[in-house]
């Protein structure tokens, strides 16, 4: 086994050439002699890292300039307190779409602050594929604070990849797993946030990017680490963030950059995903029961047709390097998570190895 | 310059040998092919790294049975909310005792929850050095739901090394910048929190030691990210947990057991701050303000006598290797933080810079 290409839906892979600089400069940051964990995030060397990593994404995204980018600790699941604790107001609910865990999961937390208004968004197409109702179909709360969805279920490998039309709503993404993949268009969003450890960084990073005029209405109990308003005024440094997660994203946005941006990463993910799914699709020995226009890119559920197989898979996978490809407990199977730092050639190793197992077991 | 010893106030140094295997392994953990950034947290190994680091700050700090260890995110102001938030129940006051700006912030925090009752535990003895109040003498609320306290303000230097005596009321300590430096009878305390950035790991982790009768009576709005008892029933990882910054704790913790456990770093803590403050003590050059009694062993402030030295100071002693001595802009001066990271030969070698210094500039 000479390459490991690491499946992982999250913490994922992160770009190799990101891994070996930060490997390179581990205990010598910059010549200073220590490592880029150990400066204060006062210290005009953080300072100077940690805007470029910013103007990196907002070039990135072409984020425009009334749109506040926030580094945030707590993960996606801690924006899911975050977005209703400052986006409510004198608001009494929010309208969820669920279409998955995900987004099922921010309506678990958002109802403890709001009346929920939800809208399960999933349906069938006439082939019997899970698919997403168009939003031009979604019941929303007119009173609403906000629409909130999540644009990609890491579980179930759902996606939506048009912004949903929400009228004049304020829309809320939670784009954890699919931020970077693809240009996105900022200006149809109140709020966007992402964990980081699919397609930013490790674990323990978030990143909001709210427009301006949504800060200054933090519910009182709001902790002042999750106030919008309070980490706008502070450039993030609130409070010390988690500066070694930052660095290592504002390699990643670097990497992004090298590679073409946004745009050239969406050719990509899209050839992959396409080589992946069209195997699949031509094989009775496998198979992904998503509507082929609300399949994720970044997350490939897929079962075997004899599921008795399903350890034998795992196992001769593994051996051949190709690591972490078991689904979601929820829904079994197979998953193959193919973020931005996946290349082409994992893809193919994996479509490979799929093809012989699938010969030598019929 | 052939060594550079780092006295940063946090993010601080890290231990040398803790840093140089975190590189070594930091392409290829446990022979896997990825970092341990890359994998699940849900993985075996992931999971048996995480409990031996759990099981390691136990036998550290002898903690009791009854007590969950959580590692969470959001640093030690994140338990600024979180402690109200978890442990007011249908209390509605909490009382603070402040010492410094790091007990007030506390304060900050916790009365959006409760009414704070605040008691300034400040002092000056009979030399006009700052002391701290006996906690026999602090006015206590006795219908609080517990008694908040901070034993180590690092912008100041003032510690409490002795554990107050509140009685039968719940003790809370904000142990951020002086966990592991020395035993603590955790006992006596309802709830241990710390930011991992001085004496754990890197920033964006937090560790939160809680007596198990506490937990189960998180306020409905609590943020299930901060919710204690969700923490404790799903191994503290209820979310993707910061991986990397719990990996690189537990190699703290092993490098702490090797270095022969709390006793022995107390033992070489003493040592490295009598060599910093008798030095300090002896020279009319330089001096520090605070009663001997309530000296911090972690953060050594101090003040040159000419403070239009002090440019001169910081250029040259950065110039020698011993950098961020800045003392925080609340107080001025020069600070030097010595956490269990830094080695005796690193102060020593800030005193003899300290003394040739003073020798070229009178």
């Amino acid at each position: 086994m000479d390459k490991i290409y690491n499946f992982c839906a999250g913490p994922a892979m992160l770009p190799e050439a990101v891994m070996k600089q930060a490997q390179a400069e581990f205990c010598n940051w910059q010549g200073l002699g220590v490592s880029v964990m150990e400066v204060s995030h006062r210290g005009k060397e953080y300072i100077a890292m940690a805007a470029e990593a910013e103007q990196d994404l907002r070039d990135l995204l072409n984020i425009p300039d009334n749109y506040k980018v926030l580094f945030c600790q707590g993960g996606g699941r801690g924006q899911f307190a975050a977005a209703p604790l400052n986006l409510l107001g004198d608001k009494k609910s929010i309208s969820f779409i669920t279409t998955g865990q995900w987004s099922k999961g921010a309506v678990a937390e958002g109802e403890k602050h709001a009346q929920a208004s939800v809208f399960d968004a999933l349906s069938s197409n006439e082939q019997g594929q899970i698919s997403v109702k168009p939003s031009a179909e979604w019941q929303l709360d007119k009173d609403a604070a906000y629409v909130h969805y999540c644009p990609n279920e890491t579980i179930e490998g759902i996606a939506i990849d048009d912004i949903p039309d929400v009228g004049d709503m304020v829309l809320v993404g939670d784009f954890s797993s699919t931020i970077l993949s693809q240009p996105i268009d900022v200006s149809k969003f109140g709020l966007i946030y992402a964990g980081a450890q699919k397609n930013i960084g490790p674990s323990g990073l978030a990143i909001a990017i709210v427009r301006d005029d949504l800060l200054d209405n933090a519910h009182p109990l709001t902790p002042n680490i999750f106030n919008y308003s309070l980490l706008a005024g502070s450039d993030s440094m609130f409070n010390t963030p988690p500066t070694y997660s930052w660095y290592l994203a504002g390699l990643v946005f670097k990497w992004l950059k090298q590679q073409g941006g946004l745009t050239a990463m969406a050719e990509k993910n899209a050839a992959k995903a396409e080589l992946l799914y069209s195997y699949i699709d031509s094989s009775d020995f496998y198979q992904n029961n998503v509507a082929p226009e609300n399949r994720s890119k970044m997350n490939v559920p897929f079962q075997l047709a004899n599921s008795e197989l399903d350890a034998a898979f795992l196992a001769e996978s593994a051996a051949a390097g190709l690591v972490t490809l078991k689904g979601h407990r929820i829904v079994g199977g197979m998953r193959a998570s193919i973020y931005n730092a996946m290349p082409i050639e994992g893809v193919q190793a994996l479509v490979d190895f799929m093809a012989d197992f699938a010969q030598r077991n019929r």
